[in-house]
């Protein structure tokens, strides 16, 4: 009994201190095989612990979605003068980078969930989560009309509004399908974890299906063809894992079926991974080739039925019709129809998400943030704020400038449009008055020369990528600005402002690339980190295995996740059909 | 470089030779927590390596199933000299004993699933495995039809038949309604690996739903009933697992709604857990009495609607209605519908099950085999075979018997008859000689006297009962009369043939009962050894966790459970919709 005694102590001490749980998962984790696993769980000691704001009136946020940006914005948001209500149709965050692991097994679904009431239970401020999906948004009331994910049993779905003082929607976004027909029909896509599921029980249900002795030889090479559509990272990534998968796993529980195996990766343009350096193509493409994985570039998907799928070459401008076992189609992202109403509702017609302002506003709403794949920062122009510039350095209004003149502003210039900063170093000029001096070679500029000089500045603007780190960064950045919201309002910290007076509350958000990883099958892997440099092989496999390991959202999925690598290592990946 | 190459050679190394990965894993274990892992793999050298019998045509033996019985009788089976062929629409199996477990996710889906390739793939026999259900059984043409578990794309399902010149089939049993209506319709039922993960979204479904804010409280009391219908030991296993699952974790991270959760266990019988002792019994009803679980005996389901419950009180005949958020059936087995088609076509009406003869024969089949929940032993009676026996004995057929005559047939009467053992025990009588002489007190016997002698003997006769135990020891029990059917047709080693002349082949099948375990949460467990050895508590709960993963059908799944169980003690269960 003493035992069990110990037991039930230490159970409870490992559940009330989760410090000593991550230093059981430590000791385990660096047992384990030496892998460098990096914390990322910083001190959370609130300094609003002791506030006493407890009888005013709290702000209420309302947070649409679970994914990168909403968790991130949850997990960094400390001020507990807020109430928070936040709904999604999932009640947990997926490390989505690995759902092409959770396809083949190498990672088991569960092992990359974590409940969000669990990333919020240890928050000053009160939560409460709805699993439910956003519907409709109400500015004018500051209102969003919800539905439950669930039918009732009257078969209708359960509805209820929810008030908002600030609204941060970051419902990310949905498969493009480019309206291809037949595509949401006969394709998997490979955006939930519930798809990486799905595609995961289709590859066995194919093998067992290959297996049955009434099928012709002919017929199991239709079913064994596994076309991938997309050559971007997540395509890539899980054509190389489903060969992976075959040659380590399948070939030996399915030896008669092994030869007939074939995986074909479309894409529509010229290369795969074309967001990467040119030498992780080309190797990615070598490797392809060798593993006998069937590439197909400048190959566009016309049509998908329910055997065949039918690509248009762009060379030639042929057509050909290949039958299939199963297409994963992953080809970019596609805006929800929520979001796309909502664009309408306030305006933003013609445009692919929504647009928001360097403080990830919602251009045209008010208390109204937008973060992750449904939104995209719409960046200013210089030139469209030029001659507001000039006036605000112009301060005798003499109509001419000095290079003395810019000293004072050069800075905010600078934060504000940063594409300024992308320029001077494109064109390797040391500062900005070199840049109005190199164009100009004289001291001082009117409103004209001023323009010529900057005119090709706003060549430089690029939207930023729909990846889990913009996200990410986004959503901490957000719960910085609330967190501040209302020290910032009386000491604004921010760039001036330069159509109107005083200075922005909040610095704007900057992105700042850690790097981008392409693994690629057979413990190999491509990494372009920042400054250019590339790294491809074993070694990057390693450094993506600590990395990934180290981003987990909790000590629960890093354990699981590390775990889950061991057992493939040990023991290979698991093909019962679950 | 250096250190991958050792890790593709220490990864081959564990691939080649799974010796190594044990060993691996039983340093993984015993270094874990101390637990004591006892391994059942034992070393399956096959004497039959290099035998040599190529050439000779190999008998076709069809396997029905993969469940405990049809596993067992697979991991086994040794004689190269068969073709063995495997049915069943799961490519995998199962370590049912833990369903309950995967109902709250103590234990996940993937970790008690092993794939029946897996387990074959280093069989010395062909194998063949076809992900299909057994429809139809020809005896007549020695063939199987089989359907695909899967549609193909033309909405239609493959058929194939396998023709066999043996045939097992363990093919298990379904949950058994009684024809209550509703209960297929709105009822989770608890046999299946897929049936437990509904049950967990189930769970999650109904606190998400709970937490909605246009729902009642009144609404959410209902929804929040949990109503398990059978007080066998699954029924109360998953009552005493969701208790634990609700007051360990989901009180937590659903603060508001503990209160409101409500646990009903409904048993149509005086008492739960009746095949126990009555001290377990009676533990496990103070239990969840003190546990807060509604405990409701004599209590008879007679309806199930999508919204309510409706029971018949024994005792006062009066029926009431309940509103549920989840109903989970777990009353018993029934047979499956290819069973009863196929008892029909071979005239075992007026049956339940199966009935086979003590060697697993199917009564009135040739060379068919049936072992698992699909079958019961048709006991032969002593009274039925009264008069051979007695001329048997008789052997200068004097018409009389001494008690020396009977020297030379009491083994194989009481191997032939294992109902005169367990009555010799009950009646504590010495021997055989003993029975005879205590009821006649005379040194000779007629055919009358030696008759009422054994009037009561077959009164002992019991049915074994449907357990994954029995399952098990018959498969093991059929796969060594098949490793030995060439030796034993020389020298047969069974009882004598009382009707017939000669020996039987093999001694029948015997069950050897090794004790039951009823786990009642909160780490207690109650377990039944045999000699009426009696356990309770936490010390039982450990014996529990030794003996379940000991049992595990493979290393990796035994890795998986153990690892599990681990990481619910460290971090608890996840709650994540999936």
């Amino acid at each position: 009994m003493s035992g069990y005694r110990f037991y039930q102590r230490a159970s409870r001490a490992f559940h009330d201190y989760p410090s000593l749980s991550k230093l059981g998962v430590l000791v385990a984790v660096s047992g384990g095989g030496g892998l460098v696993v990096l914390s990322d769980a910083g001190p959370f000691h609130s300094a609003y612990a002791d506030a006493g704001q407890a009888d005013m009136k709290k702000k209420k946020v309302v947070v649409l979605g679970t994914g990168w940006a909403g968790t991130s914005f949850l997990k960094n948001l400390k001020d507990p003068s807020y109430d928070v209500e936040v709904v999604s149709p999932r009640n947990y965050f997926a490390f989505t980078p690995l759902l092409p692991n959770v396809t083949c097994g190498t990672v088991e679904a569960r092992s990359i969930v974590e409940p969000i009431r669990n990333i919020v239970k240890k928050k000053k401020f009160d939560t409460h989560f709805r699993e439910a999906e956003c519907f409709k948004i109400d500015t004018e009331k500051k209102k969003v009309y919800c539905r439950s994910s669930q039918e009732t049993n009257l078969g209708g779905r359960e509805e209820f509004t929810v008030d908002y003082d600030y609204l941060v929607i970051a419902m990310g976004a949905r498969s493009n399908t480019f309206n291809t027909p037949g595509v949401v029909e006969n394709a998997h896509f490979l955006k939930e974890v519930e798809d990486a599921q799905r595609i995961r029980r289709t590859v066995i249900d194919c093998f067992e299906r290959a297996s049955l002795p009434s099928v012709s030889e002919e017929e199991r090479k239709k079913i064994l063809h596994f076309v991938v559509v997309g050559g971007g990272p997540t395509g890539v990534e899980f054509a190389a894992e489903l060969h992976d998968f075959v040659t380590e796993d399948l070939a030996n529980l399915y030896p008669t079926l092994k030869n007939l195996v074939k995986i074909t990766l479309l894409e529509a343009g010229g290369h795969i991974l074309n967001m990467f350096d040119k030498r992780i193509t080309a190797f990615a493409e070598e490797k392809f080739q060798r593993d006998g994985i069937d590439l197909k570039t400048g190959s566009m998907v016309v049509k998908v039925t329910d055997k065949d799928i039918s690509t248009k070459e762009r060379s030639t401008g042929q057509t050909q019709s290949i039958p299939y076992g199963m297409v994963v189609w992953s080809t970019g992202i596609g805006t929800r129809p929520v979001i796309m109403d909502f664009m309408k509702q306030i305006g933003q017609t013609n445009r692919r998400v929504l647009a928001t302002d360097e403080w990830l506003r919602v251009e045209g709403c008010d208390s109204i943030y937008a973060l992750g794949d449904c939104a995209t920062i719409n960046q200013r122009k210089v030139m469209e704020d030029i001659a507001a510039i000039f006036s605000k350095a112009d301060k005798n209004k003499s109509g001419t400038l000095k290079v003395e003149d810019f000293k004072e502003v050069i800075t905010d210039i600078c934060e504000r449009y940063p594409q300024v900063n992308i320029y001077l170093k494109r064109k390797q000029l040391k500062d900005f008055v070199e840049l109005l001096r190199s164009s100009q070679g004289v001291a001082e500029l009117d409103i004209e020369k001023f323009k010529s000089a900057l005119s090709e500045v706003d060549t430089q603007m690029k939207n930023l990528p729909a990846t889990a780190q913009v996200a990410a960064q986004q959503g901490t950045y957000l719960a910085d600005c609330f967190n501040r919201m209302e020290e910032c309002e009386k000491h604004p910290e921010g760039p001036l402002r330069f159509r109107g007076t005083g200075r922005h509350r909040f610095h704007p958000f900057r992105y700042k690339h850690l790097g981008q990883f392409a693994p690629l099958g057979g413990e190999q892997a491509a990494a372009q980190l920042p400054g250019d440099w590339v790294s491809i092989g074993h070694s990057s496999q390693w450094l993506w295995y600590s990395v990934y390991a180290s981003k987990q959202v909790s000590w629960r999925t890093r354990m699981l996740v590390v775990s889950d690598w061991g057992r493939r290592f040990i023991f290979g990946r698991d093909s019962s059909r679950l």
